[in-house]
C-alpha cells in the first residue's frame, strides 16, 4: 500500500546551541517522507521555486522518494529561518519566514497519483490541505497535522478539514489551543469529537498520548541526551506512524501501538542531527535496534 | 519491614478551580504516610503546634499510622496557604507560609524508633532532614525529597544529604535546577553522581523518569481528567514508592519498576480530591484495580 504526503518543501536556516546550518532540505513533507520511506513507498506532493537546489531533488530520488508530484513554480522557494535558544528545544523562535512560491500556490496532482489509498496532509495552509485532499479519488486512510499559526488564524478551515480525516496528529500546545482545554485527556476527547477517529498528541520530550473511543495509551519519548536540532521531529514522527500504518492490512489497537512506538523512535533519530541528516542515513535495521531498547525502556515490569 | 517518614505536618488552606478548603490535614509527611500505609507499617516523625486539631491526630491513628514520634511544641502549627489558577496544576502559588513551630524545631526520636530500617526524609529543611537521619541507628534504605526553596537557599545542605541517601525523589524543575542541566536524562545522571544510587524524577502529568547506572526507564502518568487538588501528589508518589520497596526482600529492577507503577497510581488518586481525602479512603484493592488499567494503558503492544 503506498502513501502520499502533501506538505511543504523548505530551505531551512537553523541556529541551535550545536551550530548554524544554511539552506538545509526542510519542510513538513520532506521530513515526513524521509521517515516514512523506511516503511513503505512514499510519494511527495509539494511546490518549489526556481532557486531550489537540484542536489536536494536528486537526494529525494536517491532515497527512493517519488517526487513526480512536486511542482516547480516561478519565484523563490519557501524558506524558514529559526533558532532554538539555551537548550529550550520545545520552542522554535521563527526569525523569518519567506513564503516565496507558497504565497499563490494551489495544489495539483498528476492523474497517476490520484488513486493512492493512504494520504497524509503534513503541516500546510489548511485550505490547501483540503484542496489537495479533494484531488484524491477515494482514499482509505487520511491523516493530518497542523500548527498554531493555522489554529490561530484559520481555525474554521482546520476544523472543516478535521471532519475529513481519520487520524489527527498535533502537538500538546496546539491540542490545548484548538480544544480550548488545558487537561490533555479532555482535550484529546474534544478533538476526537471534532471529527478524526484517532487523535495523537505529541508532547516532545514527554512522549505521546493516543486517543480513540475504544482505547487510549501514552508512551514516554525515547531518551535522547544530545538534542542537536528538533526541527521536523513532529513530521518525522508522523512519517513513521503513517508509514507503519500504510504497510498493515488491518488497523487495530496492536498496529496503532506499534506504529506509535516506531514513530517515537523515528522522531528520536531526527533530533540527533541537523535537518534530515540523521533520518536520511537510517536503515530499518537501525530503527529496529532502537525499538528494542525503547520497548525495554518503557515496559512496566 | 517497617518504614519511618520524617517531614512536615501542616494545616493547608487551598484554593483551586474546584473550590476552597481550610485547615486541611497536609504536609509532606502526612501525604507520604497516608499513601505508604497501604503497603507497610508506617511511623511518622514530625512536629505540630498547640493549636493542632486532635481530630487530625485521631485520623492518623484510625488509618494505622504510628504518630508516637510526633512532637507537640508551644506555638502555632505550620500552615500553608496556596492556590492553583486557571487549571495550571503544575504551579502552586504560595499565598502565605506560616512556619510556626517549624522555625526553631530540632528533630528528636524515641529510642524505640531508632532501629527502623527504611527511612524517608520527606520535604523539609535539609539540615533537619540530616539531623533526623543521624538519629537513626543503622538504616538499610534511605530516601529523600526536597524542593526549590532549599535548592535555591540551602544547596550545600541538600548536596551533603544526597551523599547519604539511596534514592532521591525530585520533580523535573528541581532536578534541572539542582543539576544545572536542561536535558532531563543528563540531569538525572548528574544527580546520580551527586550521591544517590537511584534517581526518580517526577514530571507531574508527564509521568516519571527513573535512573540508575544499570538501567533507566520512563513511564507516563496515569491519565486523570478531573484534577481537583495536586497538593501532596509528589509526597503521595514517594509514599507508594517507599511503601512498595519496604515490603520487598530484595531491591532489583523488577521491584523498582513495580514500585514506580504503584507510586504513579497513588499520586493519581491524590490529585482527584482535596488534601488527603482520596488516598485516606483507599484500599489496596482499589489501587490494584487502577494498576491493572494503568499497565494496559502504558504497554507497548
Amino acid at each position: 500500500m503506498s502513501l502520499i504526503v502533501f506538505g511543504t518543501i523548505a530551505l531551512d536556516n537553523i541556529k541551535t546551541p550545536s551550530g548554524v546550518r544554511k539552506n538545509l532540505l526542510g519542510g513538513s513533507a520532506s521530513h515526513f517522507a524521509m521517515s516514512a520511506r523506511l516503511f513503505t513507498k512514499v510519494r511527495l506532493a509539494s511546490v518549489i521555486g526556481e532557486d531550489f537546489p537540484s542536489r536536494h531533488l536528486r537526494f529525494f530520488k536517491q532515497k527512493g522518494i517519488d517526487i513526480d508530484p512536486v511542482e516547480r513554480m516561478q519565484g523563490k522557494s519557501f524558506a524558514w529561518h529559526g533558532e532554538y535558544k539555551d537548550s529550550d528545544f520545545n520552542t522554535a523562535i521563527t526569525l523569518a519566514t519567506e513564503l516565496g512560491v507558497l504565497a499563490d500556490y494551489r495544489p495539483s496532482l498528476p492523474d497517476s497519483h490520484k488513486n493512492i489509498k493512504n494520504v497524509f496532509l503534513a503541516n500546510f495552509d489548511p485550505d490547501n490541505q483540503e484542496r489537495f485532499l479533494s484531488l484524491m479519488k477515494s482514499p482509505d486512510f487520511v491523516g493530518m497535522d497542523t500548527m498554531n499559526l493555522w489554529i490561530n488564524n484559520n481555525k474554521n478551515s482546520v476544523k472543516r478539514l478535521m471532519r475529513k480525516v481519520n487520524i489527527f496528529v498535533v502537538n500538546d500546545g496546539e491540542a490545548r489551543a484548538l480544544a480550548e482545554e488545558m487537561n490533555l485527556i479532555k482535550a484529546a476527547k474534544k478533538l476526537r469529537k471534532m471529527g478524526p477517529q484517532f487523535v495523537v498528541i505529541k508532547k516532545g520530550e514527554h512522549g505521546v498520548l493516543f486517543y480513540c473511543d475504544e482505547f487510549m495509551f501514552s508512551f514516554p519519548a525515547y531518551p535522547i541526551e544530545k538534542v542537536v536540532d528538533p526541527t521536523g521531529a513532529g513530521d518525522t514522527f508522523a512519517g513513521g506512524l503513517m508509514g507503519c500504518i500504510s504497510m498493515a492490512r488491518k488497523i487495530n489497537e496492536r498496529l496503532l501501538r506499534k506504529a506509535v512506538v516506531y514513530a517515537s523512535c523515528m522522531a528520536s533519530f531526527n533530533v540527533e542531527g541537523f535537518g534530515i541528516s540523521k533520518t536520511a542515513a537510517l536503515t530499518l535495521q537501525e530503527v529496529d535496534e532502537r525499538k528494542s531498547y525503547f520497548l525495554n525502556f518503557m515496559r512496566a515490569y
